[in-house]
């Protein structure tokens, strides 16, 4: 029999932000398979469920491990942190899928959404997203810097607002720094610019900055960047922080 | 005493997409602010709760509405498809905010996330948001058609995956039609071009087609459009449909 594959959205972190579609997949698994800490944050995992833990950076393996024990009959849940479609596990599945043995593409594979880092990045804020947008990884692992770069300078030149995935890591320190001088001779330096890291979890930081005063060292592989648009404005409160918002309109 | 006000993400459509803590805000409201059909969506109605519905179009009333019940002392949940922060409520709150009777500023205002259209939509088929890409919102109600243009032809030009949200409605019925005669004069025509309707619920209705044959005359104001990259690609399989995914890398 060819079993099922199902790859499961935990959202951005707090339990309360995991769908109940996500939840009621990760109980119907027989295995779950994924990166250590995002299995860690499943909430309940039942005596008779299979647990795969697996290094980070090593999706491809994974995501084979996974359609292979569906090939054989289980029910799986592949664990993604946020959603599984943006700069997480489902590409890799699929990428596996289409390399891999021709039987995986019997299996029943569905794609369980979840709340992305930067809805619950600009959430924290207020509206940053408001506008138009991007999103780019900045991890040249599986892409060259060239191809990031000319991304970030379309991005600016048509003024989108842009979130920036994988910003900073041990591995990879320098591409936030690079980001940001890029961006500074195309954007101007008050444009506003926020480092949001452990969004959507109890632990949230949110730095509210600009673009000439923003840090790349302060950033790690927790944190989501996002640069406004020419018109992303705060809004000052009696509150800590200022709200942030980027208006639907390029008139107001 | 000064109220709160928290604009709380639905999600697509389905109830159990819904995140608890959506779920929670929604409960704990006094007052339920919002489009007729989204508080349709609402699961369970409280006797003691207070329903506020409005008509489409009218985001700033709506969101003037909620902030004076909230500045009143009452506990207003402004409800939002999707997440809240992408063409949606928050923008307008806080641009009402911005412009609007200063104690509104002392406020608490929350923004819960949701699943967002293009997320479901994306996982309906696969993974086609799998690498960099950008969001855009087709209506020039709040922006100029030039500036729409601009950003369709610098995300070609970048070849970002495209997310085209609010792409047609019948007051709007001709900008898909001219989003895609403009994007096939910078695309290859055989770019994978996905029209989602009602994406992340029961009546989810998905169509794969290319550029060259994308008809823009059966989306609605449901439809959630999703143009590829170069290297958005299918993967034939037994099922009905063909899985779509876009690489992570820029080399497979």
């Amino acid at each position: 029999m060819s079993g099922a594959l199902t790859i499961v959205g935990l959202g951005p972190g707090a339990p309360d932000l995991i769908t109940p579609a996500a939840t009621r997949a990760l109980a119907e698994a027989t295995d779950l398979v994924g990166y250590g800490p995002y299995i860690d944050r499943i909430p309940e995992i039942g005596a008779d469920q299979t647990v795969h833990a697996s290094d980070n950076r090593v999706e491809l393996d994974r995501a084979r491990h996974a359609l292979t024990l569906a090939a054989s009959g289980r029910r799986v849940a592949v664990v993604s942190g946020g959603d599984p479609g943006v700069f997480a596990m489902a590409a890799a599945v699929f990428e596996a899928v289409e390399k891999g043995d021709p039987v995986w593409r019997d299996i029943d594979i569905r794609v369980e959404p979840g709340v992305t880092a930067m809805l619950a990045a600009a959430a924290s804020v207020g509206a940053p997203l408001g506008g138009d947008f991007c999103a780019i990884s900045l991890s040249d692992n599986l892409k060259s810097w060239a191809t990031i770069e000319r991304r970030l300078r379309v991005a600016a030149d048509a003024d989108f607002v842009i979130a920036l995935y994988n910003a900073a890591s041990k591995a990879r320190p320098h591409q936030l720094d690079r980001a940001f001088d890029l961006l500074r001779t195309l954007k101007g330096g008050e444009t506003v610019t926020l480092l949001v890291r452990a969004a959507g979890t109890v632990e949230a930081k949110v730095t509210i900055t600009t673009l000439a005063e923003a840090n790349a060292r302060t950033a790690d592989m927790r944190t989501l960047i996002i640069v406004g648009s020419s018109s992303t404005r705060l809004i000052s409160r009696s509150g800590p922080l200022p709200w942030v918002y980027t208006p639907r309109s390029e008139e107001t």
